[in-house]
């Protein structure tokens, strides 16, 4: 019985995790390691600092400009980090399976790639051909990011993109032949009617195919509408007809294929990769239940005793108490041991978030009790608990705003006491800890003594007195406050917690948006980095090509690639796609028509296809809302905890739940209870020593543990916050009818389960649409 | 046995009708007469008339003004058609149905507030105060198009959006609330900063609360983006973040949980419809199973011969073989009855499409069997059948578009004669019937013959001769033919097949934009019909307050209210969004900024609403798109097909099907079979004429019917194009696994479920998000 390599199947299987490694002690601990947090931070951090080089480098922000003899040695010791982190996953990992990851292969690769570049770089400049010496391989460095071991999530959404592409390549296909037919009818009506001028630029309207083509797939972005149907329209009203047609169908109709073409497959596609990493995840457990079983009565099970054993090596941190809650779930007969089909559901079991509450007495009661028992504080406390503490407040909040609209400066002293006020009287009735389990308190606390901070500040350093900066913080400051009345309206809270519960997972498509950002800003960094000025006092955006042009009126100027972040904005601003044609026309005009090219493949590539499974991502996440808040094992759970009569009232958690005028003095209920159960200060400090001190190895045989421990446990409502047990929840009743299907089910089958090894769905015809 | 009234009850569930009348044969007979397509197509073309006469109502379509004297008896005369079908309906109608069905109450308060209105009117003018004249009724109009018993499938659309509005409420107050705090920022930020302007007309920059409140919702519709961003962009870099930040949570998050909740709640609501129309159904042939039942055995059951009675009533064109073949489907058991269980499954039996197949001779064959069977006939024949036929015609078409392209007009006879020679062989080798089974056949046909007549019109008549708007239509006569090619590639088969599939659910959503439109148009035409002017030789829109405007500079003039048709293009520019607040801004300059509130209520319910619900419909569509093609009884009926060896080969249908690279030589094999098995004229005309005379009741006790009938079945196999069937599939395997659930029971319910009766879904927080 191996409990360390046991343990690390169970925790691997816990957090999702899809590491191979030698079970050898040795091979364990490396792994344990790499696994640990600190090591991922730092190479995220390496690789972040290697990303964000591009800042200071030429074209660098104006400013941070650093010379290469300083970025490069900060790249290089970037790439040793990551270099070793590699080496580190090389040293436990089975055999063949580290240069059989894709994974790996490409860091190598793209590490090569770099140092190429760098000496090749280096040696240019210096031989004097500075004008040739290009940093080419920047555009790969998020490859580092996609790729290292633990970008998991990202790696999904982009292997999620990359099998959905060619389910929409039919649509794409058949679109694009649309437009052409659309052009060829366009350039043939139009081109017999001479008189006929654009009127942004008075050129001749509609007489190029390739130009109309253009033209009429901007209309499909809807950019140039209506003015690329006016000149026609003024001539006669019926050609209207023509680009009513048009839209209709090339932006009603196939957008919203591609759209649903998207959504089924992506749904298909996530539900595959969510069915092979629970496949994972038994096997994991498979393998722990094979390092633990002891044979009882001709069947391979795992003991009562093993289980206190080895929860003490997965969960150091939690209490006995806990431990043999987590038993009584899973030894349903109460026979003392679990077969491998319980023992299997461990992983979900431990995903179920729930909270230890210690009796925690208040600080203040702690060490002033008389004070805090006292009559004053008794009522003082029963104020702040009552209803109309927080209506006063609310509508502190509105007559706030109102003194803000109105520009009534001077009350804002007034207001920051009052809600400091506020804070301090949470903070003093609830405790610090109750205080904290509420996300608008927290946003409350950090918003009031940021603006109290900053006030103060601003108050004691004449300097600063008259910044429109800091006078610019505070007021956002201030009315971020106002967003807390949001958070107090029942029927928001509902919208609210479906997004904070699938914002992680949208953090994920952030990613990698930021991924395709930051290869398309450095490579539009190297075409047009210096060949515009957003300088306002220099005309025509310092270029003389874009004299006259629409993108110089528009003042469009500073939407340029002069710097990574500028980049960023105006990539920002391609995504938000209006105007995108005139942006590019700018472009196009220091360059060639060409450059229509880079601006077409990015409104693709993010806006018809990422946003679209962004989108796929909310319409998903929002039609299986209601089976998202809690698991299958919840329930369980909650009974068990009921039973043992360790129960936290659910009251504080009501905020999550969808009932109507639910009064939400959060903790109320918990501490009135407490008093009037224990009118007086009846737990002795004793007790709590005694709750401290529980942590030893309870009565096995008493299935009913102490109900005094002062342990109490709550379950945390609004689910997890994981995506990856998120996603599987997503699918978790449809995967569970389907179990009976067949899965890999050998060892061997599990490493070539990789999933970068997976073969994409072909392109058949059953695919598309 | 009231086998009319069993009939009618038959017919009603078939087609999904909704009638409530009385049973005497009377009312029978004028329910049946009110369900007869004349009557109906009657009070649609009078309905329409009375829509479109505000083409000819002041303000007029140039040219066909006409003046209110001749309107308003036209206007009568709709009414009274109306009115009179409304009577009709009340004749038979039972007892209260009539006045407590909502649909009549509408109908006649609209004819009663219409007839106020125009009497009012002739009134008015008539004394003299014309100025003071409005046909204020007339965006009620619509009103009767969706109230009337036929609009059915349009008023579910809109009951669909009516009770997925309250759902959407939640959040669209938050979104709303989140605009006004950014709005308040942007105030709070850029009000100490007078410097700042507006590029496009020089304005202070986000000064006023209301201004910028509309700045900022127009962002969330991106038209104005990057434009708003630009002056404080230039000003300082970092003012980006706040804009960035908005986009981000008011467009990409607030508009996606728009759609996910539209599509959410509009799923659960169009479920809910189906339900009750599956339910109504049974409801139907269940008074239809009560007035043919006989006692067999103590059981009540419909025997066989009563069924062969019941369908000539039925289904007074289909033959006895069509109906001993649903009744092998019925009778399973062949013991010569069916109970009611399986009478009820009638109605989805008889709307599984099955076509009754003729052995048809060619015409050329039965006239001149010895040309059509010459060995020269055959050969051509078998010519024409090969694939290379098809890919030549394909490649002539693809050299065509390239003449087209390069402008050569002199190979057009070549080409048109080419197509026509096609056309013609084809229709020779496979017999008119056969070529009208393929769409692509009947577009071809349609394309080519209009542009041979056009072209011969063209060239016959000197005036025609130079016109540029024949050219215009040869032109895109000349460019659809090259759609053909789209047809014959496979993989966008499947595409197309499931947009002609769902095409006629999406002319429901066509219907509803219309009547939205209409209101609109019609309030537009009232206020600011005559304020505009789209004559490019005045200047500013015949109106000095638009000089300098960028409605003016833009070249927007006839982007006006002047008459109908212009209205419908404005709104269609504005349902696609970009410019709309360039467009809104020339109406606020000619009135007041309240004006505002028509074009974002415009906005809300067309874009916001309608667009999302149209796309909801088309996501569902394609998430269901595999169960869509075939109905659950299909498989049944082709299996008795085949018993009753009367099956033709499937093979020319195989187009629908998602087969890669099969060859559709469409009726090819078919024909070579025939070949194969009858080389030469084994049929004699007496034959067929034995065929046509088999409407003889066959041998009760045969089961397999004769198989030298001549008759031949084929199912359809894509799926039925009727709205209603549609969607009752969409959620056929949902309602499927429900069935076990209560449903309403009694008559007296069922008179309850009138949909407009049934309440709406309360707005509680469950419904929400």
């Amino acid at each position: 019985m191996n409990l360390y390599l046991a343990a690390t199947f169970i925790r691997d299987a816990q957090y999702g995790r899809n590491g191979q490694f030698e079970t050898d002690e040795n091979s364990v601990k490396l792994y344990n390691l790499y696994t640990h947090w600190l090591p991922k931070v730092v190479a995220y951090f390496f690789i972040l600092l290697l990303l964000s080089l591009a800042i200071f480098e030429k074209p660098a922000v104006p400013g941070l400009e650093i010379e290469y003899y300083v970025t490069m040695p900060m790249e290089v010791i970037c790439l040793i980090v990551i270099g070793s982190r590699l080496f580190h996953l090389k040293l436990f990992s089975p055999g063949k399976t580290f240069y059989s990851d894709k994974k790996n292969l490409v860091v190598m690769a793209t590490m090569v790639v770099v140092v190429i570049d760098m000496i090749s770089y280096i040696a240019l400049v210096n031989s004097g051909q500075a004008m040739y010496a290009y940093r080419w391989s920047r555009p790969l460095r998020p490859l580092l990011l996609v790729n290292i071991k633990e970008g998991r999530q990202i790696r999904r959404a982009f292997r999620n993109i990359r099998r959905t592409l060619p389910d929409i390549l039919n649509v794409l296909v058949l679109f694009f032949l649309s437009i052409a037919l659309f052009a060829l009818m366009a350039l043939k009506i139009f081109e017999r009617r001479p008189e006929l001028r654009l009127y942004t630029d008075n050129s001749p309207y509609f007489k190029h195919y390739g130009d109309i083509y253009f033209q009429l797939y901007v209309l499909v972005t809807t950019a140039n509408s209506p003015d690329i149907m006016m000149p026609a329209f003024d001539s006669n009203k019926w050609f209207s007809l023509f680009f009513i047609v048009y839209v209709v169908v090339c932006l009603y109709l196939f957008m919203s294929i591609i759209l649903a073409v998207i959504y089924k497959n992506y749904r298909k596609h996530l539900k595959n990769e969510i069915k092979k990493s629970v496949f994972i995840k038994r096997v994991k457990l498979e393998r722990a239940f094979n390092e633990l079983k002891e044979e009882v009565g001709g069947k391979s099970v795992v003991t009562e005793k093993t289980w206190y054993v080895l929860m003490k090596e997965v969960l150091p941190n939690k209490t006995q108490v806990y431990y043999s809650l987590l038993w009584l779930v899973l030894d349903k007969d109460a026979n003392g041991y679990i077969d491998q089909k319980m023992f299997l559901q461990v992983a979900d079991l431990l995903n179920v978030e729930v909270s230890e509450i210690r009796n925690q007495k208040h600080l203040i009661e702690k060490y002033w009790p008389h004070v805090y028992n006292s009559s004053v504080s008794i009522a003082v406390r029963q104020v702040v608990m009552h209803k109309f503490f927080r209506y006063f407040f609310d509508l502190a909040i509105v007559v706030n705003a109102f003194f803000i609209g109105f520009n009534l400066d001077e009350a804002e002293w007034f207001f920051l006491s009052v809600f400091t006020c506020e804070i301090i009287l949470k903070l003093y009735t609830y405790g610090f800890s109750e205080f904290c389990r509420r996300f608008w308190n927290i946003f409350d606390f950090i918003v009031i003594s940021a603006a109290f901070i900053a006030t103060i500040i601003e108050a004691a350093l004449e300097e600063l007195q008259y910044s429109r900066e800091t006078l610019d913080v505070l007021l956002v400051l201030r009315i971020l406050r106002l967003l807390k009345l949001v958070g107090s309206i029942d029927r928001f809270k509902i919208i609210i917690g479906t997004l904070t519960n699938i914002a992680p997972s949208m953090f994920t498509y952030g990613g990698v948006l930021f991924v395709f950002y930051y290869v398309f800003a450095i490579i539009g960094m190297e075409v047009w980095g210096t060949m515009l000025s957003g300088d306002v006092n220099i005309t025509f955006c310092n270029n003389p090509k874009l004299n006259g042009s629409e993108f110089a009126r528009d003042h469009y100027c500073n939407n340029n690639f002069s710097d990574l972040l500028t980049s960023f904005v105006l990539l920002f601003e391609l995504m938000v796609v209006n105007q995108w044609h005139v942006l590019t026309s700018g472009f196009v005009a220091v360059t060639s028509a060409w450059a229509r090219l880079y601006f077409v493949a990015f409104h693709l590539l993010v806006v018809i296809v990422v946003l679209n499974i962004f989108l796929a991502f909310i319409l998903e996440a929002f039609m299986l809302e209601s089976s998202l808040s809690t698991g299958k094992f919840s329930n369980a759970v909650e009974e068990k905890i009921k039973e043992m009569g360790l129960w936290v009232s659910k009251k504080p958690l009501q905020e999550q739940l969808p009932v109507e005028h639910v009064q939400i003095e959060a903790p109320q209920s918990v501490l009135v209870d407490n008093i009037e159960v224990q009118p007086g200060p009846t737990q002795t400090p004793a007790d709590s020593e005694a709750a401290e001190a529980a942590d030893v190895v309870p009565e096995m045989k008493e299935r009913r543990p102490r109900a005094d421990t002062g342990l109490r446990f709550r379950i945390a409502r609004r689910g997890t916050r994981k995506t990856e047990i998120l996603l599987q929840r997503m699918f978790e009743s449809e995967l569970l009818h389907e179990e009976g299907q067949e899965m890999p089910a050998t060892e061997h089958e599990i490493e070539e389960m990789e999933p970068e090894e997976i073969r994409p769905t072909p392109l058949t015809l059953d695919n598309v649409t």
